[in-house]
């Protein structure tokens, strides 16, 4: 029998409901629910979970409500630089990209170094260089451009402030990032995560999200995991491996793990954010620390969640 | 009593004797003891952990044997671009940064961004602008030019080739990479690692040596670990930390733990290379699956070894 699963987050954070209009979260959970449902018909017509994670994340860069590809936020300098990475449970195969810019999805900028290179790990100028020459799309800059972050960046911009997508209009603290993990129908497991980082971030700065192991991890012994939060401590915790070597190594279920990792040793270094998993078997959790976080999941039994709050 | 180590290491590789001159011999070996001494005695004058593992590096970084610092490889257009990353065992503070250029000591980079900084990581041209800002020394591209390293580069210039550290006199493979790792007389551990990448590396690539959990982790309660080998691996395998997970959560010793990563779990996906460890209680292991790597360790037992060979 098949358990086959999609999880997807659009980034944690300071989200109540007090501050949000009835508009706005409707537009989230519209968001939420298409790109689950572009990823999980991917499973369900025998996809494999590499395929359906990439198709939820694109569809999360491209709307433009979520920091990373289209709507990701601006630098100090202006500058809109991107962060992603993929891996594959079965063959512990991986790709990522740091500070690239102009790529219109660095999700499949991150599964074409992965299949197509001999490297796991490409940054800047040569990140995109390397999606010319493999034909990946890109777009000038106005494609990324929203307003809104926009207008975050003019509030901040002069100053050494920076914020994880902070939200002028919410008045709150958001990590923007966004991820899917899944279980597919031939029992393999892959996790995918890609932020546009932090509003006026400055001096190159690189969050969790290209880093495996901390932002990303997976394989079909243990689990595919993808976070979001205040990146810093995210690497520190090496977060999304610490959970399969609880799994691997102490024999804990994936929620156990996840739970640990996000409610116990993540706030012991003020590290603010959530996670989703999923396992071989078809569990799968999301599990924050934060106020809310941007998440749903669907899987071969029916079942089908789609959240913000607590 | 009080164990206090240092470990260090210079590469791992294809390093056989028969292919390396007397003279050659001579000039690694005292390079790699003057590494030892300068950061030893730093543990004797009871210094930190974090002192000591800085001040080997910054010895390593500076000798032009070394791919790393001065001596670093080039890159296919020609640049020189290091990594490096640092991580404190008793506060699991980090600092990492990747594709640098033009800065003459990457570790102290990485100590700055640890410890003046909000941030773990940063990349390119925003790190040279923070090394700046913190009055780091800077170099012309020519301080880090090796007439062997740019030999080795214009044979490989113009074809897609790469190599780690492909040492045209020795005709061998070396994954050029330093690092130590120390334990001081207050019961804390560190460790740090640093890099000039592959030879004809292009598209910005970024190995495992700027990844905590990959190339460098430090965890009083565990180990301290860097790492030098065929950095795409190491990735994949979260290397550094999977030897901490090994001895936290399976109750491994250090030795044990750091050979089944790189005895079993690496080679099972071609990872090349090799690391070395300390723990909390004075254990020191110094561990490779290729042909030799340049090593060193002392101890406060009066304990000195310095060896290329297996």
């Amino acid at each position: 029998m098949s358990h086959y699963t999609l999880v997807i987050h659009g980034g944690a954070g300071t989200i109540s409901k007090s501050d949000i209009t009835a508009e706005q979260e409707s537009a989230y959970l519209t968001a939420l629910e298409e790109a689950l449902e572009t990823g999980f018909s991917r499973l369900r017509n025998d996809g494999t979970a590499l395929d359906a994670v990439r198709a939820a994340t694109v569809s999360l860069e491209d709307c433009i409500l979520f920091n990373a590809g289209r709507g990701s936020v601006f630098g100090k300098d202006g500058s809109l630089e991107m962060d992603a990475s993929i891996m594959d449970g079965k063959t512990l195969m991986a790709g990522a990209v740091a500070a690239v810019r102009n790529v219109r999805n660095p999700i499949e900028l991150s599964y074409t170094i992965m299949t197509k290179s001999h490297h796991v790990m490409l940054n800047g100028k040569g990140a995109y260089e390397f999606a010319l020459q493999q034909g990946l799309a890109t777009e000038p800059d106005d494609y990324f451009f929203s307003q809104f972050r926009y207008e975050q960046w003019k509030e901040m911009q002069g100053t050494d402030a920076t914020a994880l997508d902070h939200n002028v209009q919410i008045k709150d603290k958001k990590f923007g990032t966004v991820g899917a993990v899944a279980l597919d129908k031939h029992g393999n497991i892959a996790a995918a995560t890609s932020t546009g980082g932090m509003t006026n971030k400055q001096f190159g700065r690189i969050g969790d999200s290209p880093i495996i192991g901390a932002g990303t991890y997976a394989n079909n012994k243990t689990c595919a995991i993808s976070c979001t939060g205040h990146g810093e401590p995210f690497i520190r915790a090496v977060t999304a491996y610490d959970v399969s070597c609880l799994m691997e190594y102490k024999g804990l279920s994936l929620q156990e793990a996840m739970d640990i990792v996000v409610h116990e040793k993540l706030l012991r270094i003020d590290g603010e954010g959530g996670m989703i998993g999923v396992d071989a078997k078809g569990n799968a959790a999301m599990v924050f620390n934060s106020e809310g976080m941007y998440r749903g999941m669907m899987n071969a039994k029916g079942g089908k969640e789609i959240l913000i709050y607590k």
